[in-house]
């Protein structure tokens, strides 16, 4: 071997001859895989529900949120270490990874549209980050400059780490959307420097907020350089001791000690979630069993006990983190934006390892519901808490248009930007059909079969989706179709007729045959509102529903509220059938199209303002009051109309219990 | 005037010649007080409830904290001052406040009793105290020494103020004891150091944590000098701009602005309640309107809306806080031991303004229980939190010997040691009696006129009081004789004969009459097992009830339910009757001997680790399960068999409903 190529191996740029593909996860070459991702590129989302949350995000959110981050001198932070301006650093130690993550979205963004101005912007941002990359590698605009000597000696705040991390996803994605790689050299320069300085056998190394492990995995993926996997392998175990780090620091950064030591899910919420991402990936590559076992008992933990019906995570604003067991307070929630994208995350590689739907089922939960609301609907405000009730005071202004940490508008950005990437995958029995809404699939099977799909549907408003599939000639091959957890009647025909297998909700519906052009799979999804319950044990939700409907939680808002009544102050009343007392309707003109639920409820006899705060329960049993005629709303959109009282899990009486 | 004299008034040195009431309050001569306080020598609480609390807190928990405190190096913060012992300084800033509350505890017990070794003891500590005090009236052992360029620099955190405060109670205390004045001299020259250099046009001043506003207004009370009170009302006032301070931190302090600015209880609780019973006191003095208005104000928000059924408060463990309204989750209760007693200080003071019984009923609520739940039964442990529900996980460890923060358990042993004092007031018309335990009174009316009581009872576990009423020669005046707000029916004979007046729960109840020599006043107080429910904005607490007997508080603790269902598992199931459905039966054999209550109740039919975190109503409908014979002890008596899971607040179905 000679010395060039010695060196572009050391360097990992030896790439793959063929073209990247525009993959969110390049899994073909991955042992572990069950299901590999279908590229972004190969799935066009038609008119509906996603294409006009994407069309805002793209014309919208994405260039306003570039002003923002220019004004607020995140690229000046680069500039200024280049010589191009002498100003003052600013914002966060992690500003880098706000401007990284926006990237990442553009890019994306150029996965499924050709759009040159913000290709030009994407090179022209790469340049100015580069110019301001020391010869050695180093990049992070906080530890550059005065704080030089710093560097790497505060690893548990430092966030150097996370912000290359961020740095490598962004040109990752940028490198599968165009082919060019300038930005991922960079990157890989700067991964180069650590493997330099840091690992088992030189300087300790810690991922103070989890990230770099997945982006190190897919760089792996994407040079095929092992010594990136064993990079990521090492930060996974965690080198604590050397570090001497308090129990507590261990807790919150969801790191520094073996990840597959961890028993429960705590800590700082997004760390954490990211932690289980970058596990997953590694677990993929390396099929280490003790990972897997972990992977599930933390899933385990956090879906059985510590996640809110919305897919959000993450209970406490003390330290952003998980709770105890059961601990979900409504009003209290945190639920950062940013942990239910982690969620979805973890659980898009936890589906990819197994090709189990019940990943597929928390994945949607949490895009629907505690994703989606992260965004507002003209795509300017986002959230960073994701709470399940507010009291309509003013302070309650939950979407914001800048938070100094602005680590959730470019994530909820980037995350609707590679959505049509999460629609499929593949295995070699055929095709996973995962998420549904209108969209045309030209992709091809592992065995190279073209096939094509064309999908057409009002989901998640209607159960009823279509699919036309269209091979490019008849062949075998199962086409996986999700049957959500919720969807307790599901009735799939294929051609008109009953299709052989049995649609069993939470799982996968293998329909095998030769499939040949022109076959049409109609699919109807029971879809009626469905009251929920919380475990005993969630102390905010006894005696309390929340309303779904399909993959969609809603809520009161008390905008929709027509004769005024507090929402906070009223009650369901049921009669022990939900389908008569809950009844759907879609309403064209109400916060860009949704369907809204109606129910006759009851409103609070006495104002609550007045009660006792105790009293004994003779006097405080209550009656349901007067009725009131209640709209319901899906969750995503609370808070588009200003400040207003919402909750989601509501009281209830009986009615043969109030005769 | 000559010039002794001018210095004699300027170091407030001029007492009064009479020798001190051994009161918690001296209201002798404050203008605006309804109430004045009668000595705690006075009132010799006889063998019953307290007298075997109080003989705990003497004979175990005294002793035994004060060897705590010396191991710990508290003592040993003064004496490497004073040149005795080079060692370096231990534990937090505020070490000094901890032995000062213990001595005001030792100088309570000596207020009642005659104790040769605990003086001694005292008058050892003060020596060595004010061994270490400068020249210039300056003490405190964490800005000694080395910090010396730091005191009163960081003030929002520095607890100066805070340990002069407690010194200054301490002394105070003794004085009344004893007659003897060498710490209160000590203290006083500290005052006067703070009189030369700060002040409104002097340097600012900042009480980071309140305690010294009501230790100024009793010292202006002890000493008779202006100088005292008007240094208290500069503080209250707040000097906060002065001292550019961060609005969050006037939350947290609950200090450094205007107090009569304040509309809200919020932030640090036991700041919080020690800054209303300053200013309590304030306004006792000077009847300033403002406060009065202010402070009605605050304790409506607090105890309407902000105060477990314990009598608990500050529902955050971060920033020790009192929460949103209605927020008052129970396993994650913060509830201090401190806060619980700053509740019973602030109320006290209340009573004293008003002659209100609503302050007597919160006073007796926390004392009985959030405050008395704080130490253990045998006197060695203490609670910091006192949290309404225990998982039993031997991580809730809940009963501590010590902690690093150690405030709360000389708290405690200071509140038994005053207990006395807490007993009853006078006004002009006559004598008011505030809680009902054994004892005997031997004190006098406003106009001279001596009165003896005898109080016989088993309260709090029966509602029948006798009280032997004997003035020294006939007289006409009031008893006003406290009715409970729980008490639902209440019986009140003089003489064997029906009293004139009719006896209103939650209110003093004004027995006037000729009283002579040998009246016997009969009570009973309604006194049966209540069902508590909560205002319907109490999360935590929806569907469930807490059971109250008398004054105390219930809860289920795993240690007692013979047939093992877990307590976290059960329910109670109502007939419609409490009485019925729960019955008393008091155990000498248990906890010290305790009334305990039984309740035929339900376990869950399905061990509740068994069900998922959400699922549709109709399926996680819950049935009671199968019978349980519950057994209920006193809130107050909780975790004193170790860890165990334990609960206040337990869900409940009605019988009717389950046919």
């Amino acid at each position: 071997m000679n010395a060039k190529l010695l060196l572009c191996l050391s360097l990992g740029l030896l790439l793959p001859a063929a073209p990247p593909e525009k993959v969110i996860l390049d899994l073909t070459k991955s042992p572990h895989a069950k299901l590999r991702n279908v590229p972004v590129s190969a799935v066009r989302i038609n008119d509906g529900f996603w294409a006009a949350r994407r069309k805002t995000n793209v014309e919208k959110s994405i260039p306003t949120m570039l002003q923002l981050l220019e004004e607020h001198g995140v690229m000046d932070n680069f500039r200024r270490l280049s010589g191009g301006k002498k100003t003052e650093r600013k914002g966060p130690l992690y500003t880098d990874s706000d401007i990284y993550k926006w990237m990442e979205a553009a890019a994306y963004v150029l996965q499924s549209e050709n759009r040159p101005e913000l290709k030009a912007t994407f090179d022209r941002l790469t340049n100015e980050i580069l110019a301001a990359q020391e010869p050695s590698g180093y990049l992070n605009t906080y530890f550059q400059g005065d704080l030089k000597e710093k560097r790497f000696t505060e690893m548990h705040r430092g966030h150097e780490l996370y912000c290359l991390g961020h740095l490598l996803q962004a040109a990752i994605a940028y490198y599968r959307a165009t082919g060019e790689r300038k930005l991922l050299d960079g990157g890989i320069r700067f991964v180069e420097y650590l493997l330099k300085d840091f690992g088992p056998t030189k300087r300790p190394l810690l991922a103070g907020h989890p990230e770099i492990e997945l982006a190190l995995t897919e760089l792996y993926r994407t040079t095929g350089d092992k010594r990136y996997l064993s990079l990521a392998g090492y930060i996974l175990h965690g080198d604590g001791e050397r570090l001497n780090l308090a129990s507590q620091q261990l807790v919150y950064m969801f790191s520094g000690r073996p990840f597959t030591d961890r028993k429960i899910i705590e800590g700082h919420a997004v760390r954490a979630g990211y932690a289980c991402s970058g596990a997953a990936d590694y677990f993929i590559e390396t099929g280490d069993p003790s990972y897997g076992k972990t992977l599930e008992r933390l899933w385990a933990d956090m879906t059985g006990r510590k996640m809110y019906i919305t897919g959000g995570i993450g209970s406490r604003s003390a330290g952003e983190a998980f709770g105890d067991p059961y601990e979900l307070p409504n009003a209290r929630a945190y639920t950062e934006s940013c942990a239910a994208i982690a969620n979805m995350m973890f659980n898009w590689r936890m589906l990819a390892a197994t090709g189990e739907a019940r990943f597929t089922d928390v994945l949607e939960q949490a895009l629907y519901n505690s994703v989606n609301s992260g965004m507002s609907l003209d795509g300017t405000l986002y959230c960073y808490r994701n709470p399940l009730e507010l009291s309509g005071s003013p302070e309650d202004r939950i979407r914001n248009p800048w938070y100094s940490t602005t680590c959730c508008p470019p994530n909820l950005e980037r995350t609707f930007a590679m959505l049509p990437g999460y629609f499929y995958s593949t295995s070699g029995e055929g095709l996973y059909v995962h998420l549904y809404d209108n969209n045309d699939l030209d992709w091809k099977l592992e065995n190279g079969n073209r096939l094509k799909l064309k999908v057409t549907t009002r989901y998640p408003w209607e159960g009823v989706v279509d699919l036309a599939v269209n091979p490019e000639r008849a062949a075998d091959f199962a086409l996986f179709l999700r049957i959500p957890g919720w969807s307790e009647k599901t009735e799939v025909l294929v051609n008109d007729a009953l299709a052989a297998a049995e649609p069993k909700a939470g799982g996968y519906m293998a329909v095998r045959r030769r499939w040949k052009p022109g076959d049409i799979v109609h699919i109807t999804f029971g879809m009626p509102p469905r009251l929920m319950a919380s475990h005993p044990h969630v102390a905010d939700n006894q005696g309390r529903v929340a309303v779904a409907r399909g993959p969609l939680v809603y809520c009161l808002e008390q905008t929709d509220q027509r004769d005024g009544a507090p929402v906070l102050e009223t009650s369901f009343v049921l009669s022990g059938s939900a389908a008569k007392d809950f009844t759907s309707e879609f309403r064209q003109d109400l916060l860009g199209g949704v369907t809204v639920i109606r129910h006759r409820g009851a409103a609070a006899a006495r104002p609550f303002g007045e009660l006792p705060l105790y009293q004994t329960l003779d006097r405080a049993e209550r009656k349901p009051g007067k009725p009131v005629d209640l709209v319901l709303i899906p969750y995503y959109a609370f808070q588009n109309r200003g400040p207003a009282a919402m909750r989601v899990w509501t009281p209830y009486f009986r009615r043969q219990a109030m005769k």
